[in-house]
């Protein structure tokens, strides 16, 4: 059972209270197909890259279970993003995005990538997000994520995602925005009145909401606590690839809501790891057995 | 076994977007001793009024189980405080608080009240919580609110507050003002650090974080989901007599970790209920059947 996730693959600039790195690998896509390949190889990246991408990012997605076929090589420059979190870690700064590569690129989904059960539609353009999907015939489970650039400035090709997509992922204050609304709960269920059998509400540090299609169907998932957060960057992404990574891993490609509350435990756990190190460096170390360790014990702080 | 409750009781002018409403029951303690009764009966409530307050209030506490004969009857006006909330219900202005028969106050704690084993000093002012705890002598467990006016203008004498109680109970935000940092994992344990057995940091509608003496002792408590919030004053001192009266109602005047969780659970259910309309209205119907229905709920939300 594979995966196909499309999304931008980027080099990062980033600067934490504690440090500040450039050219890391960065990108929704590159994030959430690590996080895929936690538990499901392989898992088909595709996205653009500049002839300045370094070629051990690539080699290191590889040594991981993720095939680059479906990368694009340009001639331009790779996207990049640069900012800075400051000691509140919920709050960060963008200084920089330079969009490069990324205008003008059509994903192209081709070969295995194509005969995928499970699609991600990463962090990217609602135009890019439509385009892919029609090329992923196959798919029987299509999930995807956005954020308030996309609401503001391309919200009616949203609506038309919404129309295509079985799982969304957002954020909560992406939510809200969204859905206009301030309660959460809320915003969820109007999300879903827009077309998506499932959404996911992303509460940072809080954890998310699951909401299925009965009224019942919620679920309050808890995120993984940490006493200490290094660079929360792709915390997100990698959320989103977990759970299709889980759910391609157990052959769940037409989920229940039961099995989306499984899938949405591990991805939740799986994104802890992702805080605690710059870019996908511990992601990128992190085995299914580890993810299993740190959900036994969220399942011990969450019971009662 | 019954539970002491010293804190405020005061006239609450609030408005919200739907309805403005004028000298509503309100104040810490009148709120927690509501909770409180829901579980366990008596429950001694320590405050004081003015010669304003009307005796309907009085007379409901007494009928939900509420003794006031700890609440004294002053020729001043009673303590009042006017707010508003605007859309998102996160947010609330203060516009007037007038102090009046609080200044100079005292609590006398006499009679039954003092041999409570169950103590709780619900937001007042760091002195009345101190006066509030010698005059329990009987109580194996004591536990106490705060909020930012007094860690901003008698911090020395909270912190004293913190070496005489067993549980703090605090807010989000200021939990991380207290405790100088924006993780709340580390915010929970450093105030922990400073003299309580237990602290909770309740996260309004993301729920609460309970840290016992542990490492391992960590409990992420949801919130009950409510799609449409009227009115959230009072949800954190119904939260914090909830988690009192139901130690109570058990016999768990010397509680373990577990013992906390049920009673925070407990308590974060009974919040949901305070929020659904003006003032303690809900609040002083609800039973403790309603409770263990929303528990049930509330455990199918979060079990995975």
């Amino acid at each position: 059972m594979s995966v196909v996730i499309t999304g931008t693959v980027a080099l990062d600039h980033v600067k934490t209270p504690q440090a500040y790195q450039e050219n890391l690998l960065g990108g929704s896509a590159s994030y959430a197909s690590l996080a895929a390949a936690v538990f499901a190889q392989p898992v088909h990246l595709v996205g653009i890259i500049g002839k300045d991408f370094p070629e051990e990012h690539l080699a290191m997605l590889q040594t991981r279970g993720v095939s680059v076929d479906g990368v694009e090589r340009s001639e331009g420059d790779s996207f990049t993003w640069s900012g800075e979190y400051f000691t509140d870690m919920n709050q960060r700064t963008t200084h920089k995005v330079a969009v490069n590569v990324l205008e003008n690129w059509v994903p192209k989904v081709a070969g295995s990538a194509a005969e995928a059960k499970i699609a991600v539609l990463a962090n990217m353009s609602p135009d890019n997000q439509l385009q892919t999907v029609e090329q992923c015939a196959s798919a029987t489970f299509v999930a995807a994520d956005t954020m308030d650039l996309w609401i503001e400035i391309a919200n009616e090709r949203l609506h038309e995602v919404l129309k295509k997509i079985d799982l969304l992922v957002i954020n909560d204050g992406e939510a809200k925005e969204f859905a206009g609304t301030t309660n959460l709960v809320e915003a969820g269920r109007k999300l879903q009145a827009k077309g998506p059998r499932f959404v996911v509400v992303k509460r940072g540090e809080h954890g998310s909401f699951l909401f299925g299609e009965k009224d019942e169907d919620f679920f309050a998932c808890s995120a993984f606590p940490l006493s200490s957060v290094f660079d929360p960057t792709g915390a997100g992404d990698t959320f989103l690839g977990g759970v299709a990574g889980w759910l391609s891993a157990n052959g769940k490609t037409e989920p229940t809501f039961e099995d989306l509350k499984t899938a949405v435990a591990h991805g939740s756990v799986l994104a802890s790891f992702t805080c605690e190190a710059f870019s996908t460096h511990r992601l990128q170390q992190v085995t299914a057995a580890d993810v299993a360790e740190r959900l036994a014990v969220l399942r011990s702080y969450t019971a009662f």
